[in-house]
């Protein structure tokens, strides 16, 4: 069995961000704002297993060999740079950095369970074995179970009781059969693959968007946002969301696996309906970049709170990894 | 695929609990109380689906597939009474019926992840095919995965916002790494089966006992019971835990498949360790006793409100289903 993660290995992985192509004359790039938010969540997700006390180990460790594999951290960026968005500088509150654990953790449970033999079945993830190569599918699908718990938990432990509704439910849904579970039970389908647009975006939307778009609204409720700031991040997690997926589709064809740290046309191999297969190349990188100007559009009025919010979403259709 | 549970066949699952030992000479046996329960349950999961707007269709037929499949409903009902006993008599409190189906799809997610084939690789559940069996292994995952989120869901949607924080933190804790999660990884280590009766009771303490004593502890949250009914309840569902857990143990030697409506006899197959096998099956059932007198003295204070209470607790150690 692997050992913890350590910093090591996840700095290792962290580099993988340096796209050039993310770099900003600005000032603040999103690589260091993924790199800032993401040691960040390191140290919060490092004292984790201290609160399970009396949990067998090795579920701990299965939880945090996929934890700490030097993920992107978009995500929980997203709901750290929405939260500064609405709430200006200052130190991070407790809602913000749970929100921003707590998506994580889905996102990367996700990720464990369909990696399985039963789903997708990926030996390569984040540059490293899955989760069940190193542990076993018995052991990963409670790995990928334990993090689901673990999400709400902290949610409910570690925010205002206040705030505490409004974030479970946000993220209930964005997983579950309305979001990211019924979008991948759609992916699955290889029967009935998206025939359009329509339902490919839809299958998007559920899959990948729900979660970004919650992302983006989570860190707007940990601020206590009213309801415009609040349908203005949703509107641009909607957009980033498209934008994000639509280039996944388009690495998918042009990545190698070297870069993507995962096994890369796949989706090509499995006969799966992508943006690229459906309106070409050049149509999708013009969608995408459409989408990218939506979303910078969706938070004109932020001003420069919402800096690191506009690098973040050029990353997303720059990026390379 | 098969179509949705309808009434005639949800009804032949509940008629399962019809156990003579259960019933009672003081008028409300627990068979009444399961039933009565059941109902309101099984009408509160009907209506489930048109929450989900937009899910594929697929994914809700699963989940609503083991939801519906006739269980005992044992730990809802734990729920509703606990909340009739700090609240007395009357409408059920949204929170505590929400609590109850939280709970029950948190067991029911438990039971459909436990029967896959990386797991417990077992083909009947209650009476019926396993998920996986009908549906497919993946499709299993992902009903599974569903009905954690949703679980939490109801209770951030269906609670005063007030009492969320409380509740979800309680089920998370009982399902995670520290609780049911930990006590299956303990459970499938077959290499290091627990060498006495301490480690045995911890393993049932957070397979099992986790989820009752939290069903215990929710239905006093959702009363806005005080600390001391609380304290009660929890000392009683601990009891009852693991009198629950030791009686599985013996049912597991003497019960058939048909009365139990999934294998037996599969711990002793699998070498794993159980009460009978450590201690012999007089002294097992003796201990099954002595917990529910403790179980029961822990509610004395409650008085008349809590009768139901007492008579679910007779049935946990009577059934023999």
């Amino acid at each position: 069995m692997g050992a913890l993660c350590n910093a090591e290995r996840c700095d290792s992985g962290r580099m993988n961000v340096k796209a050039n192509e993310a770099k900003s004359a600005q000032g603040a790039d999103a690589v260091s704002i993924l790199t800032e938010w993401g040691n960040t969540l390191n140290s919060y997700f490092r004292a984790l297993p201290v609160r399970y006390a009396g949990a067998p180990p090795l579920i701990l460790e299965a939880v945090q060999y996929s934890l700490m594999a030097g993920g992107k951290r978009l995500r929980p960026a997203l709901v750290l740079e929405c939260w500064r968005a609405c709430a200006g500088d200052g130190e991070v509150a407790p809602a913000a950095l749970a929100s921003a654990a707590a998506m994580e953790l889905v996102h990367t449970f996700s990720l464990v369970h369909d990696d399985l033999p039963a789903m997708d079945d990926d030996d390569l993830r984040r540059g490293r074995p899955t989760n069940h190569k190193v542990y076993g599918e018995a052991t990963a699908i409670l790995a990928g179970d334990a993090m689901v718990t673990m999400a709400f938990e902290l949610l409910a432990a570690d925010c205002p009781p206040g705030l505490v509704a409004a974030l479970v439910k946000e993220l209930a849904a964005a997983s579950g059969p309305s979001g990211m579970i019924g979008g991948q039970v759609l992916d699955m389908d290889a029967a009935h693959p998206p025939a359009n647009l329509d339902e490919l975006r839809n299958l998007h939307r559920m899959k990948t968007g729900a979660l970004l778009t919650a992302s983006c609204r989570m860190g707007a409720l940990a601020a206590g946002a009213d309801g415009t700031k609040l349908a203005s991040l949703d509107h641009f997690g909607r957009h980033l969301g498209l934008a994000f997926q639509i280039v996944d589709d388009l690495l998918d064809e042009t990545g190698t696996a070297e870069q993507l740290g995962k096994a890369t046309q796949k989706d090509v191999a499995k006969g799966k309906m992508t943006y690229p297969r459906l309106i070409g190349m050049e149509a999708s990188r013009r969608e995408a970049e459409k989408n990218l100007a939506a979303a910078i559009e969706a938070i004109h009025d932020f001003g420069a709170t919402a800096r690191g919010l506009r690098e973040l979403a050029r990353f997303v259709v720059a990026r390379n990894v």
